[in-house]
């Protein structure tokens, strides 16, 4: 492995996880009021289209790590829906 | 240009600017407090690997995307970090 590889790898999954502690804050204070309603909603459109360009590519890695965002990205937007 | 490189273009742009409105909100409401500290530190990080990783790359789309992405979470965390 290269510096690129660990370096685009360790970016990919810091991305992905950094949205975990946004959706456990979210349950456990079920207060969203300062979250942007159109932030998390462009935001789940732009995931969802990284999705299914891995998809069209076929590079499982874009696939899985745009796959997990997306749960956590619509999990914070259920509750943005929920709470106001 | 094929229907990959525009589903992926779009992607990229909705993902770089859907911080946008997270940002107007807290200038406007200076209201911070429901958004996760931990998930915009990690997330700042992990986008600021992506822009070291394009320039070990030399991908422009990679350094601009997540160049403009990186200033708009840090004035999110600046924010976060002042209003508490």
């Amino acid at each position: 492995m290269n510096i690129e590889f660990i370096i685009g790898l360790t970016a990919g999954i810091l991305c992905t996880v950094s949205f975990l502690p946004q959706v456990i804050k979210a349950i456990r204070t079920k207060q969203t009021k300062d979250l942007s309603l159109i932030t998390f909603s462009i935001f789940s459109l732009g995931v969802s289209l990284w999705f299914i360009y891995g998809f069209l590519i076929r590079k499982t890695p874009i696939i899985l790590a745009n796959g997990v965002t997306l749960i956590l990205v619509i999990l914070i937007l259920i509750f943005k829906i929920r709470y106001g």
